[in-house]
């Protein structure tokens, strides 16, 4: 018997449809975690923080975990990797939001959106300066799924894009491919630093003060993977000195950021509560993609999508 | 002799282009259109709003008016066409910062920037909605160069663009092409009413309060053409009733917008004070077709860009 586990709400429409399209399962749709050791759930599906190594080692029967979401770092990757679960997750669906929110605020930015909105508050009918996004470049920090449809879109836009990754080999999106060892030379002419790595042993703290002070005073920062990219000081003292004009931040250290942070406060820095890939689409995206494994699962045949390497956390 | 006179400032680096690429030509740098009635001026270049019929009447060997916009509703054109002097504009130039802005704006509302810059004020961490601008669908009035760009960016977005012109003829950017006589019924299944027709006498107050009633709630109407396209009543009532979601307006009725107007205090109104085509490239963009017809002018050879004919006024 396939026992799912779903531990997140979702519309009495989906719920419909997983138990019409699939009676041979049982689906327990308790919108949480708990108590989960106690129902001999084979199959949950999670947004992952939930997923404790206490709760995991209840979880005896356990083979399958689908996390309807893209980054796995909270996972007890070590534990699930041990017994062999199936680790799956959502990634392709966040390309869309994200990219969209990573255009949004570049070209907000550009055409001093945030200016406009002031003056209407206060009735100031005021040109200001703006520029255009034409003509610039861009250095994307993690060029898959997600950096790659940003690049493409960057590029229809008439900007240069240059992805960086661990291999430095070719990606979709961008007109020039590098390895992070070639970061540092490469700063200098970038206008946008976007980064969209996802946490790994690798990518963990590689931005530090000496790659702020190689950007353009000119450039924007731009964080959407993950929060231990690079120190929140870092980036704090780049901004008041103004080694970058601007930094755009979906991820941080600690999230919810900390009322006391800094960064709340900074003029240049725009602080996005981590949303950049929520959609009002989200989670019917997210039980297609499960739906797709499901039948795979049941039939014990065909590939699964988005199965994470335990050991390489991605 | 060519006396150029120029009614608005230029930087020092443009003025020394000008005066050594065209050492035949007398240039005047007057930033203004006063006392110009005494310069025997053949050749005015200017943002078209200074030139008054009066003033065009002093003018009396004024063979070419170069204007360094894309609109040309406020020129005397009448007067214009009788002496049969030459008027050519800079449309060319506006495409990339408008379609940018148009797509800053589109994408700012689908990814909640103003909120997220609300929350930020009041260092509140908390998810907002937003949704996604692929699958979305577009009807753009005034499918020329600036429209087209636009539908080009919007397409890339996986947007589907339907272009709306006199003639309903095949124009770039667009998935589809209708005639002003089929708005109408199309209205009901556009996301974005975008116009960016200019002002003409065919497109004067073409749009009414029985546009607005067809369009979707959650629509986004936007006006970056024209002040003259609608009623400013017809927008407000629009948007007060919720027969629409939102209006991004870069041109209103009267300009600058006084600040009675009802629109300054709308939550669903984004107030531009048209400045969706100024860029930091602006001028130096204006003055590259300026020299190239310049060019022709000396030669009395070759064809003028960006030519308005007097009569249809574009």
């Amino acid at each position: 018997m396939t026992n799912v586990l779903i531990t997140f709400p979702i519309k009495e429409k989906f719920r419909q449809e997983l138990t019409g399209k699939f009676p041979q399962v049982h689906f327990d749709f308790s919108d949480s975690i708990e108590g989960a050791g106690d129902k001999k759930v084979t199959v949950l599906v999670t947004y992952g923080s939930d997923l404790t190594e206490e709760i995991l080692e209840q979880l005896t029967d356990l083979k399958w975990v689908m996390v309807a979401s893209a980054g796995v770092d909270k996972l007890p990757l070590e534990k699930l990797g041990e017994r062999a679960i199936l680790v799956t997750n959502v990634s392709g669906i966040h390309k869309t939001p994200m990219a969209e929110s990573v255009l949004a605020h570049i070209l907000s930015l550009n055409r001093a959106l945030p200016l406009i909105h002031e003056q209407q508050k206060q009735k100031v009918w005021e040109k200001m300066k703006s520029s255009e996004l034409r003509g610039s470049k861009a250095l994307i920090l993690g060029p898959g799924a997600i950096g790659g449809e940003i690049g493409r879109l960057l590029q229809a836009f008439g900007v240069y894009t240059i992805g960086c990754s661990r291999s430095g080999s070719v990606h979709d999106g961008m007109d020039e491919d590098i390895s992070f060892e070639h970061i540092t030379e490469r700063l200098p002419e970038a206008d946008y630093i976007i980064s969209v790595l996802p946490s790994t042993p690798e990518t963990r703290w590689i931005l530090d003060r000496s790659h702020f002070q190689r950007m353009k005073k000119t450039a924007v920062f731009m964080n959407f993977g993950r929060g231990d990219l690079v120190k929140e000081e870092v980036i704090v003292e780049a901004l008041q000195q103004g080694l970058i004009a601007h930094s755009v931040l979906d991820v941080f250290e600690q999230e919810p950021l900390p009322v006391e942070s800094p960064l709340w406060d900074l003029e240049n820095c725009t602080v996005s509560p981590h949303v950049s890939a929520l959609s009002a689409k989200y989670v019917e995206r997210a039980l297609e993609i499960f739906k797709e494994n499901l039948q795979v699962w049941l039939a014990e045949n065909g590939e699964f999508k988005n199965v994470i390497e335990t050991k390489r956390g991605y």
